[in-house]
């Protein structure tokens, strides 16, 4: 094993830049620190003891490992395995059956986690992926015998299968203890509970080799009173061989064999996912057809296959992260640029806010405002799938333009229980859509017919869904002219309308007021900040009418918040029920909020006249603080029936005065637009993981991914972390940091530079592939300004402005850019 | 600790008859062994390890501690305690500590579980239970130092917060995280999340004593690597004395003391539920108002208070049984019906199918036809309660007789999401309302006013809701003049208006055909059987017309069944949405079911002519086995499209082919109608816990209460039974035992003595309660006759016939029976 860097920030582990990987040396974090296998349906989730679940697509219809969440311990369930030599078992990742490793290291990649462990000289090297295009997590297993002697020993593998819906397979035992069922034959173990009846699919656990035993039942592997670290069988040395008949079944490979001295010797395990057209569900005697399984299983029955398939992998992430490159002054902005934060976007992009250590898979379907947001940090890598993501959201829109808040992913229909009135979200149409443009330059995803409320029936092109998303502001204004909330804005919690005294009853998805008087000024500034590019939509597309008409209307929202919507030092937050203000000075607690600041400032306002500064002092001075910029302050101590679920938490915790991180990049955004680069970059770090990794412990959550929520600064933990991995932090921080902090923006007409950065950086190179070209970009900083190009040169020219042309494809392009 | 007794059948257990208790003597049982605490609101269950959960009257709603079904290993988690002396850790349930021993009983009894365990000289003796009228478990520990020196010992509580919605609690972390808040206040424990906003309840954990510490973060108890079994502030020997923040808050008392030799030390640990009005949630400065926490702890800090509560428990319990006890010449028997039986249907009663280890208390309201069944076995019990709760299940009920198959506890209105068409459901408010009638004489609540659908605007007579109860049979006929089936009838998984083809659709809630066709034999049984009771009520209450007309429906059912629903030897069970029949000799499988013998029978269709002797001993062939009846035969070995969920199940396993216990008792029972007394006993065996105790092993679940479920001769584990406690089998079994088989059965004006016994049983007594007075029945059998009073003498005096009249409220009466 590689030795640590001498850059270790904190004892549980370190990034390796050279391989993409962070890597854990002590298997006892401060939370299972986990990884995401899978790009394009099978999903897998790992641990850093080899803990997690996999699913096909639907964490919640389509389950095929079990997982208990908030378990005690956290992490217990995962796809194990057991090495025994004598008495004595151990586990490759430590868990589950947690005897003490000599040497212990997880090092998760890029699509793939791998462990190296060694115990008794014995060393082992278990690599898990998804390869592409397969249903199928491979674990490619090695074992070396690293003394002179020969060494008997025993694998078991196991993993604990799901009856398929994850949801009732938590509750409904009555059933569900009677219906399980399996197969065996060979080396490949089936599972294929109520594939006899309404089911097409069927899951497969195989090794390629023989096996010496199994086990199919829970109880009669681990035995009812043991927990999986230490199973009945493998304690007794031998497999029970059971078949199970409900209750649990399980998949455990029995393996006994000897490695002389030196020797290595290599599994393959899959674990796969099979269906069957209807007509070939069954043999020809009525037995389950297993041909695509062996098929799976034989598509990576050597080494070679295997290796092949993780060069496969790597290259399509090496791919992927080849479109933005930097080489900076900082390592940690280097890794956050270059590999996690991008990393992080794609997994998001791929999950949404479905399948986590904290969301459970079952709830929650794609998010109508998550899924647009999304799209920021991954179409300058995927622009294909985002274009799909683009016209599949804007079919759950309807012709009001207002929108089901969430739809499912197997159906991609609008989510009737949950249903509409969150008022922000037609907007973010419009900010995805236009982020896809500027990227390809593709204006001819505009005339694409997408339907409205899912019905072919309604289509109309994808223009027209973006005017009625302007529209369904212009038509949903309240009292000061203000932008009316619905049932929530961005913030989920901020409830205006809502008014419940039943504990039982969603904030979200309850309006026991009729919600034509609250209003929100976030909204207003992303009406005009999104608003605006719209218009130059119009503009560019020859609309001038249209462009004209909406102009009009951001010139009177503009108005309705310099009248309505400016609080003195800051924004206001919005309106209630009964007209009153909130984020005001007005208000005792709850006084300012972050988002208007940030999407004010964003539209532009203020930036004139001073208030966008002083509102941006303001933030740094009440809602800053070492850990990130908390939501609002103070806190609220008590419940507030007018504003919803956001009174709801402890002072300090998610919306009520925690660190919310997806805000926190729309303030550097801000200050970016204020020419205040050392700020942006400053509350930038207080956020990216890689500049946290010293508080790793306090922290809690993985070091290489930013979580939803910090604790803030009136919490009773302030700087502990929840929630990671699945957010819109990470595509916000990444469109904050690429394109306003180092300042590669694309537009309709090539790319813009204008970075704000630290008047102490004194300059990076950025290697940028725009619309099939590479731009190889230098920035110098030798005068230690913050904003300004100076001059700029492509492939030694200099060139007027700032703007860098759309270049041929598959050209390249040098080009040095001087601050100043 | 007492011995032995001479009479046990299995290593497991025995039954102690003179404590009412069961005594489990090895803590790893089969399948963990429950007992339920509380009788009106506040519920616990608890394994026979400690393990299980507490909830206030709704299991979904109101979940006061955490746990986690089909955990690994099964039931982890529960109220735990922790014993420490020296280095050396155990728990008194053996469970979660899970050292080795010296002695160890669970004493499961009527509303209490006790625990009597010995470890290093240390007994310890806990008694947890609800008592009477209390919104609390209280839970006596004794220890006992039985050396001669002194002993420094620690004693640790432990229970794990659930925050109150118990779905919500196991899905929704990306919230739940964040939520958590306790406080502790001396020696009390409170947990209080979300008692800042909409809810007006907390719950608390008390001891009587000053603590030397405590922990109210999982994770400062228990590490995060820990589970249950060796918690590290345990392990260190010192609690952390933490406050939760979100995460998972737990309640863990720390007790340190010293034990003389010979001394005994007692505690008392109340967990309590307090709701606070809502002028009344804080005190004047703003904190929790712990008043009636405080006066709830207070009454029972003492064991005088203590031993007070419990004797009033067994005083209740005593009360309750005394309604029906028999000293018969088998144990077995006299256990089952003077103890177990009707225990199980008390408890039946209280949960309903709501939470059990197979339940998990958060998908079933109370249903519609199960709570009616339900009273069969507590109507002799508890007449007021039963009155009540016929009053709010009529209530769900439509004006065209339909009703809502389920409703909820804490709100008593029917679940629209479910919704109605199981057409049996009608019917059994007519067999619940009558069988309360024959117990109680109560005439008068047919005359209650109770509404339609919850409405009160459509509210009618009792008396009115039977009649449209028997009229939703005769207005929902099929092509054959059967009762069409709807969705499905007693089983549930028979649902022939289904057809579903997507394996997330529920065959109980989805009709895909409009369900004009299908029929089913047994709901025409049943209006028969249960239609004769409604003609006699009304021939009773003097409405001769509706005696009449009510009479001509029986008939042409009697007509439909004789030309539709014999299929030459046994009864048809349904036809399917085709017109095909099922349960018949055409068909390759399914060819014979349970259901309609019995109720063709008890509707008296084929006593006359030979058909029902027949259809028995076709059941006797075909369907009986070892371990039961199963309930259809052979079982399907392929989904059926057009029947439904019951050809889902593997062979031999629930419907398809399990002996559904349930159903069992209608076959004794209709053996009893045909006077074959040795073949009704014989069954009753087969089944009741007290006999087959022997096969404890092979059984898994409690030897002392019903299954709703033994796997049936096709099944890969037969005599293997699943879901336990939460069942119909109770109630019709005691049903059939005491008012079939014993034969002492209520009428409108008295108690009719007609026992079918097998002719080897020589006589047993019973003391009857009935209407307030006590009935001492003597039953000789000198001529070893099956059936048939030959004469009975009341206080001495030979009287004709066999109907006891009604006697004069508090008198005493002998009743001597001679059989032959």
């Amino acid at each position: 094993m590689p030795e640590k860097p001498p850059n270790k920030q904190t004892e549980f582990g370190y990034f390796d830049d050279e391989h993409k990987e962070y890597v854990i040396i002590d298997p006892k974090t401060p939370y299972p620190w986990i990884n995401y296998l899978g790009n394009d349906g099978f999903y897998s989730l790992i641990s850093n003891t080899t803990g997690g679940y996999t699913f096909y697509k639907d964490a919640k219809f389509r389950r095929l490992t079990r997982y208990r969440y908030n378990n005690v311990p956290v992490d217990s369930g995962g796809k194990y395995f057991y090495i025994r030599e004598g008495g004595c078992v151990w586990s490759p990742g430590w868990k589950p059956a947690q005897a003490p490793l000599d040497q212990y290291q997880c090092r998760h990649g890029l699509g793939y986690s791998r462990f190296l462990s060694s115990k008794r000289q014995v060393h082992c090297d278990l690599t898990c992926f998804v390869p592409l295009g397969t249903r199928a997590e491979v674990q490619r297993l090695r074992l070396s015998n690293r003394t002179e002697a020969p060494k008997k020993l025993q694998l078991y593998s196991l993993l604990e299968w799901c009856l398929w819906n994850a949801e009732d397979d938590m509750t409904n035992f009555q059933r569900n203890f009677s219906t399980g069922e399996v197969e065996v034959d060979g080396s490949h173990i089936y599972h294929k509970t109520e594939y006899r009846e309404r089911r097409d699919h069927y899951a497969f656990y195989s090794v390629n080799s023989e096996i010496q035993g199994f086990d199919t039942d829970r109880e009669a592997f681990l035995g009812l009173y043991n927990g999986f670290e230490a199973p009945e069988a493998v304690t007794r040395g031998r497999a029970g061989n059971s078949i199970a008949h409900g209750w649990s079944p399980i998949a455990s490979h029995f393996l006994e064999f000897e490695l002389g001295p030196g020797e290595t010797k290599e599994w393959i395990f899959v674990l796969g996912y099979v269906e069957n057209p209807a007509g070939e569900k069954w043999t020809a005697d009525g037995g389950l057809n297993k041909t695509r399984a062996l098929q799976m299983a034989a598509d990576f029955d050597s080494g070679e296959k295997v290796t092949r398939a993780l060069a496969a992998l790597a290259d399509y992430w090496q791919n992927l992260l080849d479109a933005y490159q930097i080489s900076g002054p900082d390592t940690r902005l280097n890794r956050m640029v270059n590999i996690w934060n991008q990393y992080q976007c794609m997994v998001t992009f791929n999950f949404s806010r479905s399948a986590s250590f904290f969301e459970s898979g079952i709830g929650r379907g794609m998010g109508f405002r998550d899924s647009n947001q999304d799209l920021l940090g991954v179409v300058h890598m995927i622009p294909e799938r985002a274009r799909e993501r683009i016209l599949d959201i804007a079919a759950t829109q309807f012709e009001d333009g207002s929108a089901y808040h969430q739809y499912q992913p197997l159906t991609k229909r609008g989510n009737a229980a949950i249903g509409k009135n969150f008022n922000d979200d037609p907007l973010w149409l419009i900010q995805s859509t236009l982020a896809y443009i500027k990227e390809t330059g593709d204006f001819d995803i505009l005339e694409e017919s997408v339907p409205f409320d899912n019905d072919p029936a309604k289509a109309n092109s994808l223009f027209a869904h973006l005017t009625a998303s302007f529209d369904h502001v212009v038509n949903n204004l309240g009292p000061h002219g203000l932008p009316l909330i619905g049932r929530a804005d961005w913030n989920d919690c901020l409830n205006l309308n809502c008014f419940s005294q039943d504990p039982n009853e969603s904030f979200q998805t309850t309006e026991n007021r009729a919600g034509e008087v609250a209003e929100s000024v976030m909204i207003a500034g992303m009406f005009i900040a999104f608003g605006r590019d719209y218009v130059a939509l119009c503009r560019h597309r020859g609309h001038t009418e249209e462009a004209e008409r909406a102009e009009r209307h951001l010139q009177a929202m503009a108005t309705a918040i310099d009248r309505h919507g400016w609080d003195g030092d800051w924004f206001l937050r919005a309106y209630d029920a009964a007209g009153k203000p909130i984020g005001s000075h007005a208000n005792r607690q709850g006084r300012i909020f972050i988002e208007p600041q940030g999407f004010c400032i964003m539209a532009g306002v203020g930036l004139d006249d001073g208030r966008a500064r002083t509102a941006l002092d303001s933030v740094n001075k009440l809602l800053a603080y070492e850990h990130g910029i908390v939501l609002n302050y103070p806190a609220y101590t008590q419940y507030h029936p007018e504003y919803g679920e956001i009174s709801t938490y402890p002072q300090g915790y998610k919306e009520n005065g925690g660190v919310f991180c997806h805000s926190n990049p729309w303030i550097m955004i801000a200050e970016t637009l204020v020419g205040n680069g050392d700020r942006a970059f400053d509350y930038y770090t207080r956020l990216a993981p890689a500049f946290r990794e010293k508080h790793a412990a306090l922290h809690k959550t993985e070091p290489y991914v930013y979580a939803q929520m910090i604790a803030g600064k009136e919490a009773a933990t302030p700087g502990q972390a929840k929630n990671s991995w699945l957010t819109g932090t990470a595509a916000w921080n990444y469109y904050a940091v690429t394109q306003f902090i180092l300042g590669v923006r694309p537009t309709f007409d090539g790319l813009l530079i204008d970075p704000c950065i630290p008047a102490a950086m004194k300059g990076f190179q950025i290697t940028r592939k725009f619309r099939g070209a590479t731009y190889e970009i230098s920035v110098a900083n030798p005068a230690g300004v913050s904003r300004g190009v100076q001059q700029m040169w492509v492939d030694g020219t200099a060139v007027a402005g700032n703007l860098l042309p759309v270049f041929a494809p598959r050209s390249y392009h040098r080009v040095e850019v001087l601050l100043g």
